[in-house]
Order: structure tokens, then C-alpha cells, then sequence
């Protein structure tokens, strides 16, 4: 593995997830794997789960970890020629190849503008780095994608699912703001991958981007949906077609313990923040249905999984 | 010790001090008790010397830490039940577990309100953590205590006391801002917890709330509470009557060399940061009467104790 | 080396140069030196290269490192016998008192104000740093120096050189905002230390201050100071007699590859960040020309070789 920025980095994807397994069974196992390397972590968002996560898995590789929040101040130039007299202070071309040298593993996360789809859809910023960076670069989430968060999803699912080849639900649900759909995208794809019965539900005007959309079965009926579901993975996101835009909320959408009866021994997922009573009723969250938390525990074995492979490229695992 | 909020945690605190005083003459004696641990520093306000003693004094267990500035951005819902469609994004029962399967142990710092007594003196923000946490949690200072401070302080009063009973005088001084009553409060409790004489001195309307103003005696006149003090513990607060105003302020409360001449041996204590010729007298801060620096000093042996018996539960000292 | 503020703290310039390449060949060789210690470091301004570079190092020497921002929100107080009745909450005196009992080395990064030139070009902030420290200081950048830019600056030379006297030019360069002059004064007073012909070229009111503009050869005419040039150092800074101030921007002075026909085999130096097509054309920093990069790769090894001897002062190399 020379880069993980969605499923089509992964080789093994069962190896990396049984890595990611024995990772949890034992953490410091490698310990010494990342001596005398360093990781840097660019944020250009704020990050809670996905920074501790990841330097919980460095620290468990003996992996150096610096945090950079860039969010504020840190204005980066792309544009090839550009005549750089405005607030732009530094190119991505010298940035890319400047931290390269600090560190053996670069990870970002970057935001979708949510208005230009276009320049969103290509993942702009996550691959400019890739192509100035001399190191291999990990997505912390990018634009349209959260590999991190999928694999730890799957390691969940593979923990907790009872049948061979599961129905996973992918449920659209309200939210005060506009959302991303990176979550979304990456599930779907990651999802797809493995041996399972993908449904896609959500109100018409949400279907997500043709190349993830695709991979899935769509069922507008949410309560149909739900038949039978052994996982149900909730999350907003805005739309795709008028893009970026909330359209009608339909309340109606928020899972709660009542719809759930349609599969009672279903697992509820969130990748967390989730706005209780808004999303996900706290009923459910607060009930057996609930696997959020563990999924949140999850990240830190797949952080470290990825982290592994990209430390030692020879794995056959990855 | 499995939580560390208060003289009440504290089993055996004459244990503690001394555990404090060993790591002061060998900082790196335990510097394997934290190996492969983690210890995750929230700071819901900004902090200098709370944050560098603390990673200093986990540095010394060799504890990885990780701080988090959630001053900015990181807005937590605290209501049961709430449908959390306004601006805060994730509810203290999600927070506070995930964090804790990342950290082995939890250091968290709040200020109160000031405005909202029962409330803030419900501790709530800090107990919040601690019902939905699964890993200790040690105060960074909360809302009414801050007994990192108090630990130091009392090390700092071993060390320099010169009878068996000193007199311990906490004298009020005035500030140009409103402060909370949090080390004020911890200070008398813990020293209430040790052979001392215990007096309060400032104007009226400053009583201390009363589960911890009961436990000095209080003397309104400075000049006779200065009286052969041993130590005069410096601190502004606002009052507890008054919830959290700043009432007439009498510039004449500020401890001075010419004060001093009460108790020509007193040592002057202050937790810092400390305004200079508004609080304490500028000259009484460069004489031999100020402890203020070995006290700032104290704090990472004395956070280096706590974190040492959080880790070793079974240790009998704590 | 007690500290390491300028040109003036290095006694062998030479060695200290030569421990720097030791450690680019073999970053991990003293990686026990910085064992139980602790670097903080402070920024007053926020830092990419050099917070990435001196962590970097520390990492490779097992020194513990932990950053402060003190951008936002850490209002010092410098004024000896100042009622501290407005908006500064610490002085000087007890801030580096403090700070220097959790740290072995403070790094501090400071930034001139640009309109009180005899107060910047007393370097105030960081002599009374270093004043009341009692751990020797490292100058991360002051507001009229960048020690350690500059002795990345002389190793990236020492690399390049082809000849035992080489001609290095600084060339002033136009920039949208005003800048400080602490790398040009920096580099003028490194390079005069080593064996080369020294020269600075710049439109006339920009002659830097004379205690560093004596020590090189002025030549107005950019296209003549080029002539022959093995290293062209291209950097922007505000004028020292109309302190702080932009003059006429001539745009004409931008290093482009047109010009360097002058010295074709000229290496193009610059310590970044850096504006494409307003101060050097990016035709220039995408030729074999430029050593930006390598440049700021030094910059970790400056900054190892440097802590190595605060940690080691009995080593005769520095």
C-alpha cells in the first residue's frame, strides 16, 4: 500500500481487516514498527474521533505523531502559475514537498466546498497532495470519501454480523445543516466490496453520485428498507444533484425504536457526532441497537491496520 | 484512587505527598508505570502551567499524552433527552465513552459560568464526564475545585514549614476581573485536611460558599489575620453571596512588603498567573518571602503522584 | 552553548556544520542524548517549517517535545514595575521562571512589531526570555534574526558549493506585504562568518540595518550582482530606515529565469514559505536551479545539530 484514500488502495481487504483484528486483540504487538518514523497529520477541519484515533494507532506503532491544524491561517495555494499576490502565502507544490521531508507518512483531512461539485468530486486538494508529497499520504477524510471511517465500519460489521452475507441499510436522516456525502460514498463502496446485501434509502432528491450510487439498491421506502435489516447505518448528507443543498427535511427520516420493529435484532450505526433526537432518536442510542461506540473504538484498529501496511509496503496483507 | 476530583478521592494523603516528594528527587524513578497508556488532556479553557506540568509529569511515567483545545468548536450538549437541532453537535454521553477508548485515563478542565450558582457548584460539566466515562478522571481545575493546585500547594507547605502547625493564612486580593472561587474553595479544603491553623481574611460579601467556608475560621481584618502567619496563600475570587461579582474593590486588600512586616517569616504563595502590583505587591514577589515559583514547580510532582496512582490502583499511598 | 541567538553563540561554526551533516546521514545516531528531557516550545506567531523541523529533531535525539501557541490569548506583560490593571494576566518575570522548570530548552518564536525599530532591534521579547529563563534558550526565529534558518542556509551551501570561495548574492524581492528583515540580517551575519564573497543587491532604501548591512557588499544594480553568481538567496524584507515600511514595489525585481542567464550554474535559495511569480517565477523554483526544498530538509538537521549541543555543552564542536 502506497496511499489509502479509498477502497481502491486495499489489495487484501479481509487481510486488513483481520489486521486490524489482531491489532485489537493485542495493540502494542508492533510496537516497534514505526521506531524512528513520524507521521504528520494536516487538519483543515476540526477533528476529534479521527485525530485521537489515528494517534492512538501511532502511539500503539511506536509511530511519532505531530498535529497540524490548519484550518485557520495556513492558506495554500493550487493553482498552477498563478501569481501568488493575494492571501495565499504558500504553493501546494512547496508544501507537499517541504512536509514530505519531516515525516515518513503524511495524513489530511479536508472538507468539501459543497458548492463546487465539479472540483469537490475530484478530490482536489487530497490529490494535489498526493502528487507534490514524496511520502505515502493517508485521506483522514477527504471531499467525497472517509476510508478510515469504512474500514472501521467493517471491522464492526464483522464483529457483530450472524449471517454470511448480511442486508445492510444505508439510511439518509435529517440534519440542522448541510452535510457532506463522503460518509455516504465510502460506505457504500466499501460495503460493496464485501459479501453483503446493500440497500440505499432516502427521501427522492438525495441519490448519491452515479460512481457510488450505483453499487447499491435504492428503496425510497424507508420502512421497506428496514425489513429484515441487520445493520442500519444512518447519516445525512446533502444532496448530490442540486449539490450541496438541504432540501426538504422530512422529519420523518429520524430512526427511532418504533421503526426499528421492522428489525428487531438490528444494529444501528453512526459514525458519530450524531444529534440525538434529530438523527437517531436517543432511545436508540441508548438501547442494544446500538453499536456507535464501538465503531468509534474501531477507528483506532483501523487507523492502525492502514498505518502498518503503509509503514511496511511489503505486507501482503494490504 | 480511581478518580481524582477533590481531597475526598484521597485515601491516605499524607501517602500522596511523599509519593509527590520522590518523584520530585527522581522525576524518572516510575518512568515505565504509563508505558503503553494514554492520557487524553480536554481543556474547555485555554491553560499553561495545568497543561506543560501535566504532560511533564506523564512524560516522567512515560504516559503518552495527547491535549485537545476545546475551547473553540467543540460545542457538548449536556441534556438528557434534548433534540439537539441548534448548534451543538455531539451529546456528553457519545463524547465522553468514545474518548475513553482512547485515553486510559481523562484530565479535564471547566471553568464555571459564574452566573448560574447551583449549577456551577453541582459541579455539573466535570461529573458529566465521569458518569458517561469509562477510565478515570482526574480535574484540570473545575468549576468550584482545582486540586492539582491544592496537592502542589500542600507539597509546597511540607516543604517549607517550619513548625508543626503553621498558620495558614488564604487572604483575598483584589483583580480587575471577576474569577471563579475554584482554588480558594480546594485550597482550604485540603489544608483543613492537615495539621494547620486555617484562617480566611477578606472583605465581607467574600464568604466562601459554606461547605467549604466552615471549615476555616474568618477573620476580616488583614492586618490581624497576617498576624505571625507561617504562609499567606494570595488569591482573588468573587463572591459567592453576590454569585460571581466583583463587589467595591478595595486596592488596600493587595498584600504588600509593608504588610508583611506582621509575619517578617511568612512565606507568600499565589497559584499564578499572578498581576503584579494589583494582587500581590511587585517587590513581594522578588523578595525571599515568594514560594510562587517552586510552587508552579510543585505542580508537575504533585500531578506526577495523582497520574502515578491512577495507573497503579492498587498502590496504598492514594 | 548556553543559548543560540545568533552567529555570536557558536563557537565553531565549522563543527557545528559538520554535526548537522552527521546527522543528516545518520538521523538517529543521538537518539538517546534527549532522554528524560523536554524542549517546549513556544510560538508567538504561528509555524510550519520550523515547528515541523525542531519537533522533527527532537524527535531524533529522544528529546520531548510540546508546543504552545501563544498567538491568541497569552498576553505577557515586559514592563518592570507595571500595575497590571489592564488586559495582561502574566509577566515575564514568572512566565519564564515557570516555563523553565518544565523544560530543559525553550524554543521561542517571536516577531518585531515593525513600527518601534530601537525596540525590535533590541530583540526585547527575547532577551527577556532569556533573561529570566534559567534553561538555555533557543531563538526559533526573533524579530530581527533566524538563527537557524541561517545555519540550515550555510549547510545547504556547504553541500553545493563548487568552489572554495563561492559568490553568494541576497537579492531583496518584491512581496505584497511588509515583512520583517530578520532573515537578511541573519544570513548576511552566517555568511560573512564562512569563506565567501558576500553580496546584496536590493532597490535603494532597503539597506539593512548597519550592523548587518556592513558586513556585505551593497551593489544597487541587480543584473551586475549577478554576475558569476554561485548562490542567488532571494528574500523580500521592509525597509530598516523607513522602518516597517513598503517602498515603491518594483516588480521588475522578482528573480526570474531571464535573469539567472547571468550565472547559469547559480543555485536559487529561499527559506519559504514562498510567492510564486511575484517574488521569485515559478519557471525558477521548478529548475534544477532551485534548492528551496533541500533547504527547508535542512532545516531539521540545524535544528538537531543545535539542541544536540544545549543538551551537551561540554561538546567542543559547537
Amino acid at each position: 500500500m502506497k496511499k489509502f484514500t479509498s477502497i481502491h488502495d486495499v489489495q487484501n481487504l479481509n487481510g486488513l481487516i483481520e489486521l486490524a483484528q489482531t491489532y485489537k486483540q493485542q495493540a502494542f504487538r508492533d510496537a516497534q514498527l514505526g521506531q524512528h518514523k513520524r507521521l504528520v497529520l494536516l487538519f483543515f477541519n476540526p477533528s476529534l474521533r479521527t485525530r485521537l484515533s489515528t494517534q492512538a494507532a501511532a502511539h500503539q506503532l511506536g509511530l511519532y505523531s505531530i498535529t497540524m491544524n490548519a484550518a485557520n491561517g495556513w492558506q495554500l495555494e493550487f493553482e498552477e502559475g498563478k501569481i501568488m499576490n493575494a492571501n495565499k502565502a504558500e504553493h501546494i507544490k512547496e508544501a507537499a514537498a517541504v512536509i514530505s521531508q519531516y515525516a515518513d507518512i503524511i495524513g489530511i483531512r479536508t472538507f468539501p466546498s459543497l458548492d463546487d461539485r465539479a472540483k469537490d468530486y475530484s478530490d482536489f486538494i487530497l490529490h494535489q497532495f498526493i502528487q507534490y508529497a514524496s511520502v505515502p499520504v493517508v485521506s483522514l477524510e477527504s471531499a467525497i470519501r472517509h476510508p478510515l471511517q469504512s474500514l472501521a465500519d467493517l471491522l464492526t460489521i464483522a464483529e457483530h454480523k450472524e449471517r454470511q452475507r448480511p442486508k445492510v441499510v444505508l439510511s439518509w436522516a435529517p440534519h440542522p445543516k448541510a452535510l457532506p456525502q463522503a460518509v455516504a460514498n465510502s460506505f457504500v463502496e466499501w460495503v460493496a466490496a464485501t459479501d453483503a446485501e446493500l440497500v440505499v434509502t432516502h427521501p427522492p432528491g438525495y441519490e448519491l453520485a452515479p460512481e457510488f450510487g450505483q453499487q447499491a439498491q435504492v428503496v425510497y421506502d424507508q420502512k421497506a428498507a428496514f425489513e429484515e435489516a441487520d445493520f442500519v447505518y444512518v447519516k445525512n448528507w446533502s444532496s448530490y444533484k442540486h449539490y450541496g443543498q438541504r432540501l426538504a427535511q422530512d422529519h420523518n427520516w429520524m430512526v427511532t425504536l418504533d421503526k426499528l420493529q421492522a428489525c428487531p435484532d438490528a444494529k444501528v450505526m453512526h459514525c458519530l457526532p450524531v444529534r440525538r433526537n434529530v438523527v437517531i432518536e436517543g432511545k436508540v442510542l441508548d438501547s442494544p441497537h446500538s453499536l456507535v461506540i464501538e465503531q468509534a473504538n474501531n477507528r483506532t484498529f483501523a487507523a492502525q491496520a492502514v498505518l502498518s501496511c503503509l509503514l511496511n509496503p511489503k505486507n501482503i496483507l494490504c
